[in-house]
């Protein structure tokens, strides 16, 4: 790159002010040195439009003010509104996101955390999938999600309150006879326990449920195989689902409707994540919220705090039940 | 941070290899060394897992291998997706990205712009809506949909040819009186030539046409408005309606469903983007295709390209039609 004015050094904001260069140094590196030159340095600067140079001042500080963020990729509704929001949260607190969708690469996340245990980054918050992940307990890391160690915190919804919710709900609205529908990582993480916080409320009020879980790489089709052996004359052996996603209960909508089953008179549908369709508008059913936003300030707040032995182990953040058309409560105005 | 053993050094490198630091420092800065050397520093590079210093390697190549991505946000499904791609093409390079949600904010546009200009940054590509972004021409800079200085090029699809496409797709299906949605930006852009090829599509085949263009802040109720304005004896003066985005395709559906208006019978709808509910499900509409993964590619090829002169200041990427669902083709079968 050529620039006609070259940009200033710290040896000219030296000659500017009128002191050594070791004076400039320690004022822009925040050493003390007499008011006087650091009025007359400061001064110098700023008439200059000098420029800090990251590297150096990198060296120093050993901080970059920047923040790696992993996710498998954001094309998922779910993964795109957190990152939108782990972005919001970086910025207001005038950090930087260096983001890698991972594509469920464990050796780009291992790179990462590589990265942060060189102080390339200052910390990383991270949706990883990766159970090998090799990772130093003193690793600025906030997992979301999925405990990895037990000094790195994790931060999550409650999943367990949210499957339970969902039981409740159905109970509420009636049902007696409910099925869970199931598809994610055979990993140990924290939607996990959306099955036995769903189990859990089912027993409490009495409900009657049966289960379908796929391991990865099923295909959907077994969920219509499913639905279809508990068809009889034309009606289903449920009155209520409860999808683990609403990426899940997007496609069992469709097959519901396939089977000429209606949505919610026949059978009512609880999702989780809170999915508005295109980002912002209609939910895609009737769910359990997840608090993104609140996620997000917590991931970045715990990465930035000093005190780690202040940090706890795992934090579950509250959800909420919200109407979005796929159970009976018609009378509930979506918001919009 | 504390760490029980602290990362070998340059110095540590050079004894382990017997050879002057010097050596060390050239090797890792790839200058030319003897092979004997090089192979010796090699070794012990890999035997004590030496990691080289970013920052200061940053101080001597002055790159950083980091790109930063401008986009307004992550939650809109399109900025998502073109998120997505970006990031990949980044990775595949062995480039990192930086992530910044701008929210149409100015301000920080221009930040990240100034980073860029100071090598904090190795260059930006940036969706961007500020008209008085302050740019020098040699910033290493790929602006999408938008042209903002004559040595900065853009990266868009043929909005151009996509609007008449979609002209001459309703005509091919049968539309003889037509409509054209738009609301969006009033800057100057590339997406705003959708008008004008929709219009040169529409006098070619013989198709009329009528126009409803809402600027920034007018409601979207104005389209509907609009759409009962244009209804006679429970039938809309249209049979087809080219809508300027996917997004906007999502909502007229919904205008056009609580009109009691059936799409494809009635009336066929197509939009612009492809967009995929849920990330990766169905279309929205039977829409006109931006090929983001070759946008994206191409972003990254022409701000990583050395020779500047050689940077073409527009390129314009083929787009496609693909039947969704609100056209008269039900013989097609829509990819999965």
């Amino acid at each position: 790159m050529k620039k006609e004015n070259p940009a200033p050094t710290m040896k000219d904001v030296a000659r500017e002010a009128g002191v050594a260069l070791g004076t400039v140094s320690k004022v822009v590196n925040g050493l003390p040195v007499g008011d006087s030159y650091k009025i007359r340095v400061e001064a110098a600067i700023k008439k200059l439009n000098y420029q800090v140079n990251s590297y150096a001042q990198g060296l120093k500080a050993n901080k970059t003010y920047t923040i790696a963020f992993l996710i498998p990729n954001t094309q998922n509704p779910y993964f795109a509104y957190l990152t939108h929001q782990i972005n919001l949260a970086l910025l207001k607190r005038k950090y930087r996101m260096l983001l890698c969708c991972t594509d469920y690469d464990v050796s780009l996340e291992q790179e990462y955390v590589t990265m942060a245990q060189q102080n390339k980054v200052d910390g990383i918050i991270g949706l990883t999938y990766n159970p090998n992940l090799m990772i130093e307990e003193d690793t600025p890391f906030v997992s979301i999600d999925r405990s990895i160690g037990a000094k790195i915190p994790c931060v999550s919804s409650d999943n367990f309150a949210g499957g339970q919710l969902a039981a409740e709900k159905l109970a509420d609205l009636g049902c007696k006879h409910v099925a869970f529908l199931r598809i994610g990582s055979s990993l140990t993480n924290e939607p996990n326990k959306r099955k036995a916080g769903f189990e859990n409320g089912c027993l409490s009020r009495g409900l009657s449920y049966e289960m379908k879980i796929l391991s990865d790489g099923e295909p959907y089709g077994e969920f219509e195989t499913f639905l279809k052996n508990h068809m009889k004359d034309k009606k289903l052996a449920f009155d209520g689902i409860f999808c683990v996603t609403d990426s899940l209960a997007y496609l069992v909508l469709q097959m519901l409707r396939n089977l000429n089953l209606r949505v919610p008179e026949d059978i009512q549908l609880i999702g989780f994540d809170g999915i508005r369709l295109m980002g912002d508008k209609d939910y895609v059913c009737s769910t359990i919220i997840q608090p993104v936003p609140e996620l997000a300030e917590l991931c970045v707040d715990l990465l930035l705090q000093e005190n780690r032995s202040a940090k706890p182990p795992l934090i579950c953040l509250p959800v909420t039940y919200c109407y979005g058309g796929t159970t009976l409560e018609s009378d509930y105005v979506q918001e919009g």
